[in-house]
Protein backbone atom coordinates (compact mmCIF):
# COMPACT_ATOMS: atom_id res chain seq x y z
CA UNK A 1 0.00 0.00 0.00
CA UNK A 2 1.50 3.32 -1.19
CA UNK A 3 -0.27 6.41 -0.14
CA UNK A 4 1.68 9.11 -0.98
CA UNK A 5 1.80 10.81 2.58
CA UNK A 6 4.58 9.89 5.39
CA UNK A 7 2.25 11.01 7.72
CA UNK A 8 -0.96 8.22 6.66
CA UNK A 9 1.88 5.83 6.24
CA UNK A 10 2.94 6.31 9.84
CA UNK A 11 -0.56 6.00 11.47
CA UNK A 12 -1.64 2.91 9.27
CA UNK A 13 1.54 1.31 10.74
CA UNK A 14 0.45 2.09 14.01
CA UNK A 15 -2.88 1.34 13.87
CA UNK A 16 -2.00 -1.62 12.12
CA UNK A 17 0.54 -2.92 15.10
CA UNK A 18 -2.90 -3.88 16.76
CA UNK A 19 -4.14 -7.59 17.03
CA UNK A 20 -6.19 -8.39 14.67
CA UNK A 21 -6.27 -5.22 12.46
CA UNK A 22 -4.84 -5.49 9.12
CA UNK A 23 -3.54 -2.49 6.96
CA UNK A 24 -6.76 -1.95 4.76
CA UNK A 25 -8.80 -1.73 8.26
CA UNK A 26 -6.04 0.48 9.74
CA UNK A 27 -6.12 3.00 6.99
CA UNK A 28 -10.47 2.84 7.28
CA UNK A 29 -10.20 3.71 10.84
CA UNK A 30 -7.26 6.18 10.08
CA UNK A 31 -9.14 7.82 7.59
CA UNK A 32 -12.02 8.12 9.95
CA UNK A 33 -9.91 9.94 12.53
CA UNK A 34 -8.92 12.28 9.66
CA UNK A 35 -12.66 13.23 9.61
CA UNK A 36 -12.98 14.70 13.00
CA UNK A 37 -11.85 17.64 14.28
CA UNK A 38 -8.49 17.93 15.65
CA UNK A 39 -9.41 18.51 19.46
CA UNK A 40 -11.47 15.13 18.72
CA UNK A 41 -8.14 13.44 17.41
CA UNK A 42 -6.65 14.96 20.56
CA UNK A 43 -8.78 13.83 22.87
CA UNK A 44 -8.59 9.90 21.39
CA UNK A 45 -4.79 10.26 21.26
CA UNK A 46 -4.83 11.74 24.79
CA UNK A 47 -7.09 8.57 26.50
CA UNK A 48 -4.66 6.45 25.32
CA UNK A 49 -1.40 8.18 26.76
CA UNK A 50 -3.20 8.74 29.99
CA UNK A 51 -4.71 5.24 30.40
CA UNK A 52 -0.85 3.97 29.90
CA UNK A 53 0.75 6.69 32.03
CA UNK A 54 -1.52 6.10 35.02
CA UNK A 55 -2.89 3.39 35.30
CA UNK A 56 -1.96 0.80 38.11
CA UNK A 57 -1.78 -2.57 39.16
CA UNK A 58 -4.25 -2.58 42.58
CA UNK A 59 -1.97 -3.40 45.38
CA UNK A 60 -3.93 -6.35 46.85
CA UNK A 61 -5.76 -7.73 44.06
CA UNK A 62 -3.59 -7.24 40.80
CA UNK A 63 -6.10 -5.74 38.90
CA UNK A 64 -5.84 -2.86 36.41
CA UNK A 65 -6.80 0.59 38.72
CA UNK A 66 -6.91 4.52 38.96
CA UNK A 67 -5.62 4.18 42.61
CA UNK A 68 -3.08 2.06 44.61
CA UNK A 69 -6.11 -0.31 45.82
CA UNK A 70 -8.86 -0.98 43.34
CA UNK A 71 -12.76 -0.01 43.67
CA UNK A 72 -13.37 -3.71 44.24
CA UNK A 73 -10.59 -3.89 46.56
CA UNK A 74 -11.91 -0.65 48.57
CA UNK A 75 -15.43 -1.34 49.00
CA UNK A 76 -16.70 -2.28 52.05
CA UNK A 77 -19.98 -3.93 51.00
CA UNK A 78 -17.94 -6.44 49.42
CA UNK A 79 -17.54 -9.80 50.83
CA UNK A 80 -14.16 -10.38 51.89
CA UNK A 81 -14.35 -14.08 52.92
CA UNK A 82 -14.84 -15.14 49.22
CA UNK A 83 -11.85 -14.37 46.77
CA UNK A 84 -12.50 -15.81 43.10
CA UNK A 85 -8.94 -16.47 41.21
CA UNK A 86 -9.34 -15.42 37.57
CA UNK A 87 -7.00 -15.14 34.28
CA UNK A 88 -7.35 -11.87 33.53
CA UNK A 89 -9.22 -7.83 33.75
CA UNK A 90 -11.59 -9.49 30.97
CA UNK A 91 -12.79 -12.47 33.50
CA UNK A 92 -13.36 -9.89 36.24
CA UNK A 93 -15.38 -7.81 34.35
CA UNK A 94 -17.00 -10.43 32.70
CA UNK A 95 -18.00 -11.80 36.37
CA UNK A 96 -19.54 -8.35 37.65
CA UNK A 97 -21.43 -8.12 34.49
CA UNK A 98 -23.31 -10.83 36.02
CA UNK A 99 -24.30 -9.41 38.91
CA UNK A 100 -24.03 -12.50 40.66
CA UNK A 101 -20.74 -12.35 42.59
CA UNK A 102 -20.59 -10.29 45.62
CA UNK A 103 -16.58 -11.22 47.04
CA UNK A 104 -13.65 -10.09 45.96
CA UNK A 105 -11.62 -10.85 43.35
CA UNK A 106 -7.92 -11.91 43.31
CA UNK A 107 -6.08 -11.42 38.85
CA UNK A 108 -3.36 -13.96 38.32
CA UNK A 109 -1.99 -12.29 35.45
CA UNK A 110 -2.22 -15.26 32.82
CA UNK A 111 -2.21 -18.71 33.41
CA UNK A 112 0.54 -21.67 33.49
CA UNK A 113 1.28 -22.50 29.71
CA UNK A 114 4.93 -23.90 29.44
CA UNK A 115 4.45 -24.05 25.46
CA UNK A 116 4.44 -19.44 25.89
CA UNK A 117 7.42 -20.16 28.54
CA UNK A 118 4.70 -18.86 31.18
CA UNK A 119 5.35 -20.76 34.63
CA UNK A 120 3.91 -20.50 37.87
CA UNK A 121 6.63 -17.95 39.21
CA UNK A 122 5.25 -15.50 36.32
CA UNK A 123 2.26 -15.58 38.03
CA UNK A 124 0.24 -13.71 41.42
CA UNK A 125 0.49 -16.84 43.10
CA UNK A 126 2.64 -16.04 45.89
CA UNK A 127 0.23 -13.27 46.51
CA UNK A 128 -2.23 -15.06 47.02
CA UNK A 129 -0.86 -17.64 48.83
CA UNK A 130 -0.34 -14.63 51.32
CA UNK A 131 -3.82 -13.39 51.43
CA UNK A 132 -4.79 -16.73 52.28
CA UNK A 133 -2.83 -16.44 55.46
CA UNK A 134 -3.34 -13.18 56.52
CA UNK A 135 -6.43 -12.21 55.32
CA UNK A 136 -9.63 -14.14 56.85
CA UNK A 137 -10.31 -15.83 53.62
CA UNK A 138 -13.09 -18.58 54.39
CA UNK A 139 -13.66 -19.82 49.74
CA UNK A 140 -11.55 -19.64 47.04
CA UNK A 141 -13.45 -19.68 43.76
CA UNK A 142 -11.13 -20.56 40.62
CA UNK A 143 -12.69 -19.26 37.81
CA UNK A 144 -10.80 -20.00 34.76
CA UNK A 145 -10.93 -20.80 31.42
CA UNK A 146 -12.00 -24.38 30.86
CA UNK A 147 -9.17 -25.21 28.20
CA UNK A 148 -6.24 -27.47 29.26
CA UNK A 149 -3.73 -24.29 30.74
CA UNK A 150 -7.09 -23.06 32.78
CA UNK A 151 -7.25 -26.41 34.09
CA UNK A 152 -3.35 -27.30 35.06
CA UNK A 153 -3.52 -23.84 36.51
CA UNK A 154 -6.98 -25.12 38.57
CA UNK A 155 -5.17 -28.13 39.77
CA UNK A 156 -1.79 -26.35 40.94
CA UNK A 157 -4.01 -23.74 42.88
CA UNK A 158 -5.89 -26.63 44.33
CA UNK A 159 -3.17 -28.26 45.81
CA UNK A 160 -1.34 -25.32 46.98
CA UNK A 161 -4.17 -24.16 48.66
CA UNK A 162 -4.97 -28.10 50.25
CA UNK A 163 -2.62 -27.16 52.85
CA UNK A 164 -4.65 -23.99 54.11
CA UNK A 165 -7.60 -23.38 55.90
CA UNK A 166 -9.94 -22.87 53.05
CA UNK A 167 -12.51 -24.15 50.96
CA UNK A 168 -11.49 -24.24 47.07
CA UNK A 169 -14.45 -24.15 44.95
CA UNK A 170 -14.79 -24.11 40.86
CA UNK A 171 -16.90 -22.60 38.83
CA UNK A 172 -20.07 -25.04 37.20
CA UNK A 173 -19.01 -26.45 34.06
CA UNK A 174 -22.25 -27.86 31.98
CA UNK A 175 -24.40 -27.24 28.90
CA UNK A 176 -24.68 -23.32 28.48
CA UNK A 177 -27.97 -21.96 29.54
CA UNK A 178 -30.36 -22.03 26.68
CA UNK A 179 -28.08 -24.70 24.54
CA UNK A 180 -29.21 -27.77 22.75
CA UNK A 181 -28.27 -30.98 24.06
CA UNK A 182 -27.55 -32.25 20.57
CA UNK A 183 -24.72 -29.72 19.77
CA UNK A 184 -22.93 -29.67 23.03
CA UNK A 185 -19.66 -31.32 22.77
CA UNK A 186 -19.02 -34.57 24.32
CA UNK A 187 -16.88 -33.92 27.10
CA UNK A 188 -18.74 -31.32 27.99
CA UNK A 189 -21.93 -33.29 27.61
CA UNK A 190 -20.11 -36.27 29.69
CA UNK A 191 -18.97 -34.15 32.65
CA UNK A 192 -22.73 -32.52 33.12
CA UNK A 193 -24.14 -36.37 33.86
CA UNK A 194 -21.39 -37.11 36.33
CA UNK A 195 -21.10 -33.65 37.39
CA UNK A 196 -25.43 -33.51 37.79
CA UNK A 197 -26.74 -31.46 40.67
CA UNK A 198 -29.83 -31.82 42.82
CA UNK A 199 -32.74 -30.22 41.15
CA UNK A 200 -34.16 -27.61 43.45
CA UNK A 201 -30.41 -26.26 43.59
CA UNK A 202 -31.32 -25.99 39.56
CA UNK A 203 -34.68 -23.35 40.88
CA UNK A 204 -32.10 -21.33 42.61
CA UNK A 205 -30.77 -17.82 40.55
CA UNK B 1 -19.16 -3.53 30.93
CA UNK B 2 -18.05 -2.59 34.34
CA UNK B 3 -14.09 -2.15 34.58
CA UNK B 4 -13.44 -0.26 37.86
CA UNK B 5 -11.53 1.65 36.19
CA UNK B 6 -12.04 5.62 34.68
CA UNK B 7 -9.13 5.15 32.36
CA UNK B 8 -10.05 2.06 31.28
CA UNK B 9 -13.53 3.27 30.43
CA UNK B 10 -12.60 6.17 28.83
CA UNK B 11 -10.24 4.70 26.57
CA UNK B 12 -12.69 2.21 25.30
CA UNK B 13 -15.34 4.53 24.60
CA UNK B 14 -12.62 6.69 22.55
CA UNK B 15 -11.27 3.32 20.62
CA UNK B 16 -14.67 2.30 20.43
CA UNK B 17 -16.13 5.39 18.37
CA UNK B 18 -13.94 3.98 15.40
CA UNK B 19 -15.97 2.69 12.57
CA UNK B 20 -16.71 -1.38 13.02
CA UNK B 21 -14.91 -1.59 16.63
CA UNK B 22 -17.46 -2.70 19.21
CA UNK B 23 -16.70 -2.29 23.27
CA UNK B 24 -15.55 -5.85 23.28
CA UNK B 25 -13.18 -5.52 20.62
CA UNK B 26 -11.88 -1.89 21.77
CA UNK B 27 -11.04 -3.58 25.29
CA UNK B 28 -8.59 -6.06 24.08
CA UNK B 29 -7.04 -3.00 21.71
CA UNK B 30 -6.69 -1.22 25.03
CA UNK B 31 -5.53 -4.18 26.59
CA UNK B 32 -3.10 -4.97 24.16
CA UNK B 33 -1.67 -1.19 24.02
CA UNK B 34 -1.16 -1.48 28.05
CA UNK B 35 1.24 -4.41 27.52
CA UNK B 36 3.54 -2.03 25.76
CA UNK B 37 6.13 0.68 26.83
CA UNK B 38 4.44 4.28 27.68
CA UNK B 39 7.22 5.41 24.85
CA UNK B 40 5.42 3.01 22.33
CA UNK B 41 1.87 4.16 23.92
CA UNK B 42 2.91 8.09 23.17
CA UNK B 43 4.62 7.42 19.72
CA UNK B 44 1.05 5.67 19.12
CA UNK B 45 -0.99 8.56 19.89
CA UNK B 46 1.37 11.15 18.26
CA UNK B 47 1.14 9.69 14.90
CA UNK B 48 -2.47 10.47 15.27
CA UNK B 49 -2.19 13.98 16.68
CA UNK B 50 0.55 14.52 13.80
CA UNK B 51 -1.35 13.07 11.00
CA UNK B 52 -4.74 15.18 11.89
CA UNK B 53 -2.78 18.38 12.21
CA UNK B 54 -0.33 18.24 9.57
CA UNK B 55 -2.52 16.72 6.61
CA UNK B 56 -3.13 18.95 4.33
CA UNK B 57 -5.63 18.60 0.82
CA UNK B 58 -2.77 18.67 -2.59
CA UNK B 59 -3.91 22.02 -4.30
CA UNK B 60 -4.39 20.44 -7.49
CA UNK B 61 -5.77 17.11 -7.57
CA UNK B 62 -7.23 17.25 -3.25
CA UNK B 63 -5.66 14.27 -2.85
CA UNK B 64 -4.56 14.19 0.62
CA UNK B 65 -0.79 15.11 1.07
CA UNK B 66 2.43 16.07 3.88
CA UNK B 67 2.96 19.57 1.33
CA UNK B 68 0.52 21.57 -0.47
CA UNK B 69 1.15 19.65 -3.44
CA UNK B 70 1.15 15.95 -3.72
CA UNK B 71 4.21 13.72 -4.20
CA UNK B 72 1.94 12.44 -7.58
CA UNK B 73 1.40 16.18 -8.78
CA UNK B 74 4.76 17.17 -8.25
CA UNK B 75 6.62 14.00 -10.05
CA UNK B 76 7.74 15.58 -13.06
CA UNK B 77 7.86 11.89 -14.86
CA UNK B 78 4.12 11.23 -14.40
CA UNK B 79 1.81 12.29 -17.68
CA UNK B 80 0.03 15.29 -17.06
CA UNK B 81 -1.74 14.91 -19.94
CA UNK B 82 -4.18 12.06 -18.71
CA UNK B 83 -6.02 12.44 -15.54
CA UNK B 84 -7.88 9.83 -13.65
CA UNK B 85 -10.82 11.03 -11.81
CA UNK B 86 -11.72 8.75 -8.37
CA UNK B 87 -13.43 9.17 -5.56
CA UNK B 88 -10.92 9.30 -2.55
CA UNK B 89 -7.86 8.19 -1.79
CA UNK B 90 -8.10 4.45 -1.20
CA UNK B 91 -8.78 4.36 -4.54
CA UNK B 92 -5.75 6.40 -5.67
CA UNK B 93 -3.78 3.77 -3.76
CA UNK B 94 -5.87 0.87 -4.94
CA UNK B 95 -4.70 2.10 -8.51
CA UNK B 96 -1.18 3.04 -7.70
CA UNK B 97 -1.34 -0.46 -6.29
CA UNK B 98 -1.53 -2.09 -9.54
CA UNK B 99 1.05 0.11 -11.00
CA UNK B 100 0.08 0.26 -14.78
CA UNK B 101 -0.96 3.49 -14.41
CA UNK B 102 1.33 6.80 -15.08
CA UNK B 103 -1.18 9.55 -15.22
CA UNK B 104 -2.22 12.20 -12.58
CA UNK B 105 -4.93 12.13 -10.37
CA UNK B 106 -8.33 14.33 -9.37
CA UNK B 107 -10.04 13.14 -6.41
CA UNK B 108 -13.25 14.09 -6.17
CA UNK B 109 -14.12 13.39 -2.11
CA UNK B 110 -17.27 11.77 -2.54
CA UNK B 111 -19.92 10.73 -4.90
CA UNK B 112 -23.34 11.70 -6.20
CA UNK B 113 -25.50 10.66 -3.94
CA UNK B 114 -29.52 12.58 -2.82
CA UNK B 115 -29.62 9.68 -0.11
CA UNK B 116 -26.93 10.91 1.49
CA UNK B 117 -27.17 14.53 0.76
CA UNK B 118 -24.42 14.40 -1.32
CA UNK B 119 -24.40 16.79 -4.30
CA UNK B 120 -22.08 17.74 -7.50
CA UNK B 121 -21.83 21.46 -5.27
CA UNK B 122 -20.05 19.16 -2.48
CA UNK B 123 -17.48 17.61 -5.09
CA UNK B 124 -13.99 18.75 -6.19
CA UNK B 125 -15.83 18.85 -10.00
CA UNK B 126 -15.28 23.18 -10.46
CA UNK B 127 -11.35 22.50 -9.92
CA UNK B 128 -12.11 19.48 -12.52
CA UNK B 129 -13.80 21.66 -14.90
CA UNK B 130 -10.78 24.96 -14.31
CA UNK B 131 -7.63 22.25 -14.75
CA UNK B 132 -9.09 20.86 -18.01
CA UNK B 133 -9.32 24.52 -19.25
CA UNK B 134 -5.74 25.51 -17.72
CA UNK B 135 -3.86 22.37 -17.75
CA UNK B 136 -2.90 20.48 -20.94
CA UNK B 137 -5.22 17.38 -20.20
CA UNK B 138 -6.04 15.22 -23.70
CA UNK B 139 -7.90 11.89 -21.69
CA UNK B 140 -10.09 12.33 -18.64
CA UNK B 141 -10.51 8.33 -17.04
CA UNK B 142 -13.69 8.23 -15.00
CA UNK B 143 -12.51 4.93 -12.58
CA UNK B 144 -15.55 5.37 -9.76
CA UNK B 145 -17.23 2.45 -8.12
CA UNK B 146 -19.76 0.66 -10.11
CA UNK B 147 -22.63 1.24 -8.41
CA UNK B 148 -25.58 3.24 -9.04
CA UNK B 149 -24.08 6.45 -7.44
CA UNK B 150 -21.11 5.96 -9.17
CA UNK B 151 -22.33 5.44 -12.52
CA UNK B 152 -25.14 8.82 -11.90
CA UNK B 153 -21.56 10.55 -11.02
CA UNK B 154 -19.83 9.42 -13.84
CA UNK B 155 -22.77 10.26 -16.55
CA UNK B 156 -23.10 13.77 -14.88
CA UNK B 157 -19.05 14.48 -15.25
CA UNK B 158 -19.22 12.98 -19.04
CA UNK B 159 -22.12 15.76 -19.67
CA UNK B 160 -20.20 18.34 -18.20
CA UNK B 161 -16.69 17.79 -19.97
CA UNK B 162 -18.26 17.02 -23.53
CA UNK B 163 -18.40 20.71 -24.15
CA UNK B 164 -14.45 20.45 -23.32
CA UNK B 165 -12.04 19.37 -25.75
CA UNK B 166 -11.05 16.32 -24.03
CA UNK B 167 -11.45 12.77 -24.35
CA UNK B 168 -13.18 10.60 -21.52
CA UNK B 169 -12.99 6.82 -20.96
CA UNK B 170 -14.18 4.95 -18.30
CA UNK B 171 -13.03 1.83 -16.71
CA UNK B 172 -13.24 -1.65 -17.86
CA UNK B 173 -16.24 -3.49 -16.36
CA UNK B 174 -16.50 -7.31 -17.44
CA UNK B 175 -15.63 -10.63 -15.95
CA UNK B 176 -13.10 -10.43 -13.32
CA UNK B 177 -9.88 -12.33 -14.35
CA UNK B 178 -9.50 -15.36 -12.46
CA UNK B 179 -13.81 -14.97 -12.28
CA UNK B 180 -15.65 -17.87 -13.48
CA UNK B 181 -18.85 -16.81 -15.91
CA UNK B 182 -21.62 -19.30 -13.87
CA UNK B 183 -20.84 -17.56 -10.81
CA UNK B 184 -20.51 -14.07 -12.76
CA UNK B 185 -23.54 -12.17 -12.04
CA UNK B 186 -25.98 -11.37 -15.38
CA UNK B 187 -25.80 -7.59 -15.65
CA UNK B 188 -21.72 -7.40 -15.09
CA UNK B 189 -22.23 -10.62 -18.07
CA UNK B 190 -24.60 -8.89 -20.34
CA UNK B 191 -22.63 -6.08 -20.34
CA UNK B 192 -19.23 -7.92 -20.54
CA UNK B 193 -20.71 -9.41 -23.80
CA UNK B 194 -22.39 -5.84 -25.56
CA UNK B 195 -18.64 -4.38 -24.75
CA UNK B 196 -16.68 -7.37 -26.11
CA UNK B 197 -12.79 -6.08 -26.96
CA UNK B 198 -10.56 -7.66 -29.94
CA UNK B 199 -9.01 -10.61 -28.71
CA UNK B 200 -5.49 -9.27 -29.70
CA UNK B 201 -6.11 -6.19 -26.59
CA UNK B 202 -6.78 -9.08 -23.94
CA UNK B 203 -3.20 -10.34 -24.82
CA UNK B 204 -1.43 -6.78 -23.56
CA UNK B 205 -0.88 -6.44 -20.26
Amino acid sequence: MNSSSKLIEEAVDQVSSLPGIGRKTALRLVLDLLKRKPEEVGRFANSLTNLREHIQYCGVCHNLSDAPKCQICSNPNRDGATVCVVQDIRDVMAIEGTGQYMGKYHVLGGIISPMDGVGPSDLNIDSLMQRVSSEHIQEIILALNATMEGETTSFYLFKKLSAAQVKVSVIARGVAVGGELEYTDEITLGRSILLRTPYESSLKR
